[in-house]
Order: structure tokens, then sequence, then C-alpha cells
């Protein structure tokens, strides 16, 4: 059983701060600076290009994506980092498309994060214009998939709403129909167990600034399930994903399973950081964590709900059917969270009038709840928000 | 006129050690685990999510850009930092076959380094086997370039022996003959004056790992000439590569310009270790560089093949045909190195025969290559290398 209280002692946090913003991006661990001090000093200053190997630099992406694999139930030796998410997204879903040959359509939802849409939008384009990318709304994704879709390309956990779509009922009838399915895990990795192997996913994808806490621009992480593993077609075939790198052939062999994935020289001093995000992972229990989490979105719904009538879940209420955010609407929700932040509760704003507070039991516990709640209150009580700084935006937008 | 002993004292190097591997992974400059340091803690741990706008860091991937672009002789604006080379080359082939889209041919040549081949054959096997990767002798490169190239992909420097190709001249070939030409300048950027608008690149793309010293994995740079910036389309089109990434519109629309080819989320941590590279850079003269550095190799030529007839000279004597590297050739050549190494002069090792040795001014002098000849003659003289593990390296491979 993990203890929250030991975990919150982990993070640098400025005091006083309700930081609920771990949902865009995670604090710094306090380890994180020594442990790049040593990548730096230690291993690139002293060991210079012999790091590679005595630091072990070029197996990390390995390591690392099996610590993360833990997290989000996949099988050992499946997962791997690099790159970033929209690159991940793009190598799981030329990938799909390839396993899928006589199938046109790319499916998923309005409600799923844009990049994911742009980067199948540009492998659309570069198949010559032979697919098709299908949007459905977000409630009706499931009757949308038929015996047309090759690969259904989804984000469990919507970035604006907090909404959880149902990994394994939806892959099990995507799978039904012939279809393969990608899970984007951009708000699920570190803030609900998941469940890859358990719920069928044939690719999922992620990053690790948010939840887990690995820094700024932190590489992404791609897993492919076993199944496809020898299968699956590398569209971005670069030289680490090479079969034997440093034997410098003309031609390009896939590697083995998921190293295929790799691409081009790992970001080592990024990867430094994250070693000690992923050092505090190592010790959590996922299930806990979970209700844990659920706890704190539960109360803090309930006290914003209580004290602010003005305010609009956006986020379902039913514990399956969402992460670890919790979204309220009102026409005026920039100016609010301007407010809110002046007032030290870090939420965010997501276009046209969501407020998003991300709760992350590492380092947010009851204590931060009640003091957000609080200040939510005042602030929409008494009408706290800079109305010119609403009509501002406004005029922007 | 930059100074270059005053550069040296501005690199973390191991005492006693000669370092001609900058050509791999350039050295810590002194100021970089400062410079991250307040990365870390003052920007991600102070600001947290707000150091996206407080600290620049969704600007730097343009500001670095141009500190690079001003090494290469590229316009301000043309030039912009992120992903790894790789992912870099896949953008400029992409855009550049589709800009040509009556031309089947992708022409470069054997000496180019693997990767840049791999992305080719990774991009040709999306687009359906339309189009071919033709390489040529390194030699004969351009009596290739026929009204057949859509694209001509060259690395400037061959990472091998350190020849150089001529960018002007085979430039100016493909455009006469209605192809285009992308350069990748990984061992040429920072390792000599590159002048991409004066030679026509149209395309050109390297990384910031090898002579620019941004650190193990940092990343890589794409610039496109400024006749292509509203007409490139691009492959990998990420969010930020969107015309407003924070609109989260459900369409892409290409970003301005070379904003266009970034893709996600920029790599904050990494690019703090490369401000403190550019920061000794952008007082650094190209041609002052350039003068240095022929002046080490020819030293390092002359002081080599003067003590040691069994190494044969694989790079060109003429300056005009390298770049800042030499390289030897030697039948046990793997097993030298590791002896060399062993007494403290590194250099690297590249199958079936090469030995490589980078000389970077900034930071090796006229007395570091004394002592490589020194201890080179010395292991030559004496064959004082481990003829065992020459035969268990070449039962390997």
């Amino acid at each position: 059983m993990t203890d929250f209280n030991a975990t919150r002692a982990l993070f640098d946090l400025p005091p006083g701060l309700v930081y609920l913003d771990g949902n865009s991006l995670g604090p710094l661990p306090k380890a994180a600076p020594a442990r790049m001090e040593r990548a730096m000093r230690d291993e690139w200053g002293g060991m210079l290009i012999g790091g590679w190997n005595r630091a072990g630099w070029m197996a990390q992406p390995r390591s690392q994506g099996d610590r993360i694999g833990r997290l989000i139930g996949a099988v050992p030796g499946h997962t791997v980092v690099g790159d970033t998410l929209s690159i991940k997204v793009f190598q799981a879903l030329s990938a799909a498309v390839a396993l899928r040959p006589n199938r046109r359509v790319i499916l998923s939802d309005s409600g799923n994060f844009p990049s994911d849409l742009y980067m199948a939008e540009g492998l659309i384009r570069m198949l010559g214009g032979s697919h098709e990318l299908r949007l459905a709304d977000p409630e009706a994704l499931e009757e949308a998939i038929t015996e047309e879709v090759a690969v259904l390309l989804v984000t469990e956990v919507d970035y604006r709403t907090g909404r959880r779509h149902d990994m394994a009922r939806l892959t099990a009838k995507a799978h039904a129909l012939g279809a393969l399915a990608i899970w984007d895990l951009a708000h699920s990795a570190g803030a609900l167990p998941v469940d890859v192997a358990g719920g069928g996913a044939d690719f999922a994808v992620g990053c690790t600034y948010k939840y887990l806490n690995g820094g700024p621009g932190a590489p992404a992480f791609i897993y492919v399930a076993p199944r496809h593993a020898e299968g699956a077609p590398p569209a971005l075939s670069g030289w680490l994903g090479h079969r034997a790198p440093f034997d410098f052939e003309l031609s390009y062999r896939p590697g083995e399973g998921i190293d295929r994935m790799r691409v081009g020289t790992p970001p080592v001093l990024a990867m430094a950081a994250l070693d000690a995000a992923l050092d505090i992972w190592d010790g959590v229990d996922m299930a806990a964590l979970r209700q844990e989490s659920l706890r704190l979105t539960d109360r803090f719904i309930a006290g914003v709900e209580a004290a602010c009538p003005d305010l609009t879940l956006a986020t379902p209420r039913e514990h399956d059917r969402r992460g670890s955010q919790v979204s309220f609407r009102h026409p005026e929700g920039y100016a609010i969270m301007q407010a809110l932040i002046a007032r030290g509760v870090v939420g965010d704003f997501r276009a046209p009038d969501i407020l998003r507070f991300g709760f992350t039991p590492l380092y947010i516990g009851g204590t931060e709840v009640n003091r957000a709640v609080e200040v939510i209150a005042e602030v929409m009580e008494r009408r706290l928000w800079d109305r010119a700084e609403h009509r501002r935006r406004a005029a922007v937008t």
C-alpha cells in the first residue's frame, strides 16, 4: 500500500501553491536535479562517448519502457521510450494501417487530442489520399465502429472533459469487426491503472511529462502488443530500430520486436530526469492510487457543486467513466481561471469554456482539495475575476 | 577573431585525455550543468506549467534554430530545432518528394549515414513503392544526377572517411536538371563554415550532439530554403506545427514557414544543455575555426604519416575535399583503437578498418595533436595492441 503522505515529500512544489495542473506538466521530483547532475558531470562529462555503454544510455529506452509498462499493464519487453507523442502516434498508426491493407477508414472521435488527428491527416496525405479519417462524436464512437474501419485511434481520457472511454469494450468491438485499436494514454498513464494487455490494445502510446512527472518535453513511449511484435512494419525506420545498428548496413532490417519502434539517438539527458520520476513510480501501487484519486475527485466535485451553482460539471460523475481530472464549464472560464491562479490554485483553461483541474495523489491530498474548493468558492461567490480579461480574450478568439 | 585557448577553458574534459571523438559526442560545456540546474529548479520547479511562456520554452526551438542557422549560413527565421536527425531527414525528404510529384528517384550515395538511407526506404514503402532509392558510389554521385532524380539526399561530410562533397556544385547540377537537394550536416555543423543559402540547398538537417556539443541525444535541426517555406508540405503534421496550436482545431493547417516543421512538444531540458553549448558558439568566427581545424588536421596527417607507414590515410588530403575529421585504415583498426583509448587518446572505429579522429579547435590544440601523434606512433611502432581482441572482434562481425 502506497503512503501518499510520503510521496508528497518527494516533490519540489512552491510553498502555498495548490498545483492542480499535473495533467499538463507534472512537478519536479526532488531527486531529479541530482540525477541530472550525475548524468551531466559523471556520465557525459566523465565518460564522454563511453557513456553509451558504461552508463547504459543505449539500453535506457527499453528499461524505462518496461518501468512504464508496469503502470499500463504491458508484458515486459514490449514498451519503449523515445521521440514525442505525435511521432509515436504516427508510428502506431502507420503500422496498424499496414496491418489492415484492405480497409480504408481511420476512426477517431472529435474529443481526441488534435495532434493525434493531425498526424492521421498527414499519414493519409502520404498514403495518397486512399484513406479517410472519420470522426464520430465521443458518445457515438462505439456505433461508428464498422467493418470499414481499419484502425480505431482513441485517447482513453478526454483532455478537456476527463471523460474516459471503455478500452476493453471498444477494443473488443473493433476486433470483432476486424479492426485494430490504438490507445493514446496521455491522460491515463500514471493517472489510473491501465491494462493494455487485458484490454486487448493493439498499440498504445503516451507521454511522460504529465502524470508521470518526467519534466517539460520529456520523451514519449509506445507499446506494441506481443502478437504484432514481429509483424508491425516500422514506417519511421531509423538506425536504432535496425536489427544491427552498429553494423551500418546499407539496407534496413527491422529490429526484434519493440526495438523496431526506436528511431534515432535516444534523448539521454531527458531520460535522466525521467529516471528520477520513475524511481518514485516504481514504488506506487496503481490500485491504491486510483482509490485515492477517486476519493479526492469525489470530494472536489461535491465541494465545488455545493458552493458554486454557476459552475457546471463537464466530467462524467461515474467512477468508471472518468480519469483523474475534473472539469467545470463556465462562459467566463478563462478569466475565472486567471483569478484562481492569482490566488495560488493552479488549474488551466481550454476553450471555449472549460476549467480543468488535475488530481494527482502523489502530491495532492485532502488539504489541497479543501483549499482549492475554498478559493474557488470565494472567487465565484464574490465574482472576483476580471471581466475585462474575459472580454479581451473573447475579442482575440 | 576567436581565441581558441580561451574556448578550451569553457569545456570540462577529464585531465590528461586527448579527446578526438567530438565528431561523435562533443564534451560537456562547463556552463551546462548550471544552465540545466536553472531550467530544472527555477523554470520547471518554480514556474511549473507557466514555464512555457515565462521561461520562453515555447519559443526556444526557433531561437536556437537561428543561432545554429548562423553557423550554417541560413537566413534567420528558416531553421528550427527538435526531434532527432532521422525524423528531420524524413520530414525534409517527404516534403521534397511531394514538391517533385512527377519524379520517382531519390538519389544518395553509399557513403551516406545508414539512417538517412533507412528513412528513405521507409518513406518509399509508405508511398507504396512508387519511388526508388538509388545509391551511387560517392565519387560517381555527380554523374548519377539525371532528370529522373526527384531529390538528391547527401551527407556533406562522410562519417567514416571525412570526405566532403561539394555542396554548391552538386546542388547546382541537381537544380539544372530539375531536382531538389537535401544536405545532411551531421558532420558539418560546427565543423566548418557551411553556406546553405549560398550553396543553394533546398533543405538541410543536422544534429547538435557532435561538433555543436549539445549533449548526448541533443535535438536535431532542420532548415528549409525561404523559397520553399510556404510550399513545403509537412508530412509529420504535429500540433506544434499547426498555424494556431492552442486553438485545438480538429483539422491541420500548416504553420507559417519553418514553424510547420515543428512536430510535438519541444525537449525543454535537452534544449537547456544545448543553450549552454550555443552560448559558446555565439562567439565563434567560423572562418577562424576552419583555419585552425586545417592547421591541426594537416599537422596530424603529416605526423602520423611520417611515423606510421602501416596506417593508410582514408581522408582526402585536399582541404576543400574534407571536413574536420581524419581517418586512417588498418586491418586491425579495432584493436589498435582500443590500445589508443587505453592510453588516453580517444578516437573511434568504424568497420571494417577505419580509425576516426575528430579535430575540434574549440578544445583541441597543437599540444593535443602532438600527444596523439606520439601515442599513435608508439602503439604502431611497438605493436602495442591486443591481437586477441582483433581476432575476437573479427569472429563476431
